[in-house]
């Protein structure tokens, strides 16, 4: 299935000069939906992973159905200042500024193994700090995957460590 | 199986004199989150909607898998300002002021028959305004589900129509 069929350009989005991949036509189409869960799900099956992490908020758009897929438990990282109970929180830069992911303080178990993932990987810089908290709690990343990839961002090389990295579409 | 036992109580959250419902470990368990997805869906099945929608954010972390287990496509309902191409909008109250929801100008056709969900029913204002915004694309809305429903803060006082409404758990 092409996949890329159901991707929407918008130009100038968020802001002048940026071509924004809108994916809710791919949503919005059940067999397209169905088909990118399955796909991002494939690589890890039979890795006996136990959750699947996913980041606010258009990871929570697939990674509570790649928990489902892969038989896991779902953690949601979450921006500051979102999730009720205690939490460990990391900070990291944008373009400009700072912000700040958090999960529970309780997310994962020491050795617990964990699928990460968002819906874009643009330079990384979130996907650093959602692993590095996961880590920092004891869990081991065993793969990260993503719906799509801007490979001009050369997001990968902020992404430490040496488990695999998927992604289903490239631009 | 018991859901109640999965949920956390959380006093004084997000204000004092508050009880929060807390998510997470329900979410975290593989097989409670799985069987609250399963439970969700079933009174829906065999009812040929075509899609599923949800409320940003925790509605996200149900939606989407509910519409994969019922063979739909997924719209978010997203606050104001995320949204990419262009919306539809819908001012609701809350206890403090306003806020805006907004679904894309194309999310629904004339006579698609949609599920809305969202993860708690409080006083029902965000439902109501959602509601509205689907049903004026000329939608139907054939029911609501919520995993947890406040009954008592009367919110399907706010829930106008004929659908049926569900609900897993009740406080």
């Amino acid at each position: 299935m092409n996949l890329k069929s159901f991707i929407r350009d918008i130009p100038d989005f968020p802001k002048a000069g940026v071509i924004f991949r809108d994916i809710t036509p791919l949503m919005a189409n059940a067999k397209a939906f169905k088909f990118a869960i399955r796909e991002m799900a494939k690589p890890f099956k039979g890795m006996e992973l136990s959750k699947v992490a996913a980041i606010e908020s258009r990871g929570f758009f697939f990674g509570p159905s790649i928990a489902i897929e892969l038989g896991c438990g779902f953690v949601p990282v979450r921006k500051e200042g979102k999730l009720p109970w205690k939490t460990d929180k990391k900070k990291y830069s944008l373009e400009y500024g700072e912000a700040s992911i958090e999960i529970h303080k309780d997310a994962f178990s020491k050795g617990e193994r964990v699928l990460l993932m968002d819906d874009v990987l643009a330079t990384g810089g979130t996907i650093a700090a959602a692993a590095s908290l996961i880590e920092k709690q004891g869990a081991i990343i065993e793969g990260i995957v993503f719906l799509l990839e801007l490979d001009f961002l050369q997001g990968r090389k902020s992404i430490n460590g040496e488990c695999p990295v998927h992604s289903l579409m490239h631009y």
